[in-house]
């Protein structure tokens, strides 16, 4: 059933504020002061954000799950419809990522909500941006770049070849390849691998009343957007060709 | 074959002794003095809790293994039978709620004993409650009900939905999402997400010889009764809405 | 395909063995000195058990892979076959003993034989013990008792009545619900629950010639034989009568 | 639909590459100075590794996915063909070979540019080395030896064995089995079992400019080559003979 622009909208805003409110809930449960949680590691962290997109998947189920502007777009490479009977038109990839970008500023007011309390605690600035949006460690917007760019060829380069190899995971697949991404190439900027993860809660971030938060890190807010866009878009051309070998 | 409203009693109160056994006991695990596993962190809690689901919903699969009255009154409230030919009427769910209840109660007995000698050492009041009732990082009855609010939509919704998006993986599904919900969502209340989860407990640890229990902290234990009730009616009556959009 | 005793015998040998060399493997991993994993916490230990249950189990899946005589003596008291073509005579449940126990002996052996230079270092006596053989954190053979006759009471009695719930999971359903028993349960004795995974390894401790390594705790080796096969009889004789009920 | 033998170089190159980019990545994410999942433990290691195992048997899915010698030499000891229509030549294995070291060696330099900025500050040599190839805990060649022997012995049994009982897990049932190797074997030698991932990238470390990196420990590196060698051949040779029993 070919679902419309509105359905698409609503499915990718429910998905993706399901995958932000699970992921920015996980930032704030090991980060924030007096969370039962606090400094529970990096395994919490990478499980955490990988069960987001398990959950989020089934959110979003009607519409392919998306959820992530990078596989939007890494799809419209490789020439796929972004779901059965939705063509990779301008038009439909734009109503794609506006439901992710609304999705995903409402989910992390969702965890900002959940954890209200904790966010007026006294806590570095950096932490409760970290609740939102993502940092460098080392920063050096080329390498950062680099970094995003290879965690999201991964990703959706994965995406798009795993069609060919069936399981009845479901989509506790793709999950787990979050989990291997985030295990494994997180350490250096935190593993955006999706523009609307990054952006929708650091407009969050900017206009919510959180005591002492600091500011938003404009500086740093392209390079989470253009290395997904890179990564996911350089998976849709390449990644079928190479499949196409076989 | 539909089952009576005896064997709705006992799916119920095996599949909940179950959930809390195991529940209860990864808290005293994690917890209490000269365990082996003392202090392992949240992520031993949270694929604890996890686990239990998983296997509580194996010991309750003829019921529908709701093993949570939030469950049983979000699918109330969304229209649907509890299970196949048990209607949502008022006996019937007050049938699947007794059980849970006697099951909650009777699994946290049944916790205790495996950790008697340790509940015997010394430790804090606190500590010994916390393997059987839930309590908020920051005590705020109106914050801590939106927590749990959340929270629990979020797993009763995923369950009235998840129907539509077939895997393999069983009761994994649900365990998972536990797990997810655990990790992002429990740093401030200690995830009740369920009535019968920490009434029945907090009732056994009222009754149990526990040497310097403390008092059961009656005060706040109407939040994660009425905030998982909320929050699973109110998945009840949204989600199937929005999913009826596609 | 009926199998032969010789091949129940095999079978379980093998199953055992790979149960044991990765799990008494694990405990060496966390526990001996200089191992890269030392002190990597209850996580790890629980999920290690939980993983060499599953290879385990696709080693001796053709006899059903008891690899626990708590297991074998569950079904039988349950009036179960052993596997398919195989009554629960006293004869076939030597032979089925008998491979648990031989192969859960050369698994310890074969553990030892991986961590040789380790096992060579200065460390505790109860450190080198521990990778072979259980002990309580708090002595008390009573409650020790009631602790291993629960947690195997829960793995057995989920075995009987697992079939009735059919996924795809494959030997990983019996794995996490050993994960669960590790982390709820394991805290007071360190689960022991099958007879041949303690006491097997015990015996090997007791030959293989390993510096300092002390006692083999005699004294305590019953209750990890006598608690797991109360529990599994319990569950074989009581859980059918309650899955019956539906 | 058999591969040509530029598909078999291709598909164990890719396959490779995605397995040591994971691999690598997660090590040097848990010991390269600043970053963020610095110090995160073995269970992030071991699930690291597994998970890089998970996604590269998709990507080399079409070959079978061996992206290990290891694999490759057991299955020709076992007598049976590479994949579909690909028999144990000499030729045959060589290809598979040829990709797979290949693989490993673009894999290392992947996560190498994914951390780039990582291995750019001061570290000790050992820890950066530690980020492509394996070196033993304890230094004993022999008894280093049996340990990578012992841990590819069983992986590469479970891979011969494995397709007797089926699940539908797909390629997370290999996945979990190398999470429990790592868990429980990993310990004295950082588990290697596989020649391609540990001197793929050993030359990638041989040849990069990284500061400070040191040498390249050549004396070590044939064991992991030999040993996982002599485990996969003793697997096809023996677990064959084995499984026929039943």
């Amino acid at each position: 059933m070919t679902p419309t622009l509105g359905q698409v909208f609503l499915s990718e805003l429910f998905g993706t504020l399901i995958l932000i409110l699970v992921g920015a809930g996980v930032c704030a449960a090991v980060t924030l002061p007096k969370s039962k949680a606090q400094a529970s590691g990096w395994i919490v962290i990478s499980w955490g954000w990988g069960l987001a997109v398990f959950m989020g998947v089934y959110a979003a189920y009607a519409t392919g799950a998306h959820i992530n502007p990078a596989v939007t777009l890494g799809l419209a490479a490789a020439g796929r419809d972004l779901a059965a009977g939705v063509p990779a038109t301008a038009v439909n990839i734009a109503v794609y990522v506006a439901g992710q970008m609304v999705g995903a500023f409402l989910g992390a007011v969702a965890a900002w909500l959940a954890y209200k309390k904790h966010f007026d605690e006294e806590a570095p600035a950096e932490a409760k941006l970290g609740c939102f949006s993502t940092a460098p460690s080392i920063r050096s917007y080329g390498w950062n770049l680099v970094t995003e760019v290879i965690a999201t060829f991964v990703l959706v380069g994965w995406i798009i070849q795993s069609g060919k190899t069936p399981s009845q995971l479901g989509p506790l697949a793709v999950a787990l390849v979050v989990v291997g991404i985030g295990l494994a190439l997180g350490g250096p900027t935190g593993y955006a691998i999706n523009p609307a993860r990054d952006l929708g809660p650091r407009l969050a971030h900017a206009v919510l009343p959180i005591p002492g938060k600091g500011g938003s890190d404009w500086s740093y807010a392209w390079v989470p957007v253009v290395g997904p866009i890179i990564g996911g878009v350089a998976a849709g051309l390449i990644v079928p060709s190479m499949a196409g070998l076989f």
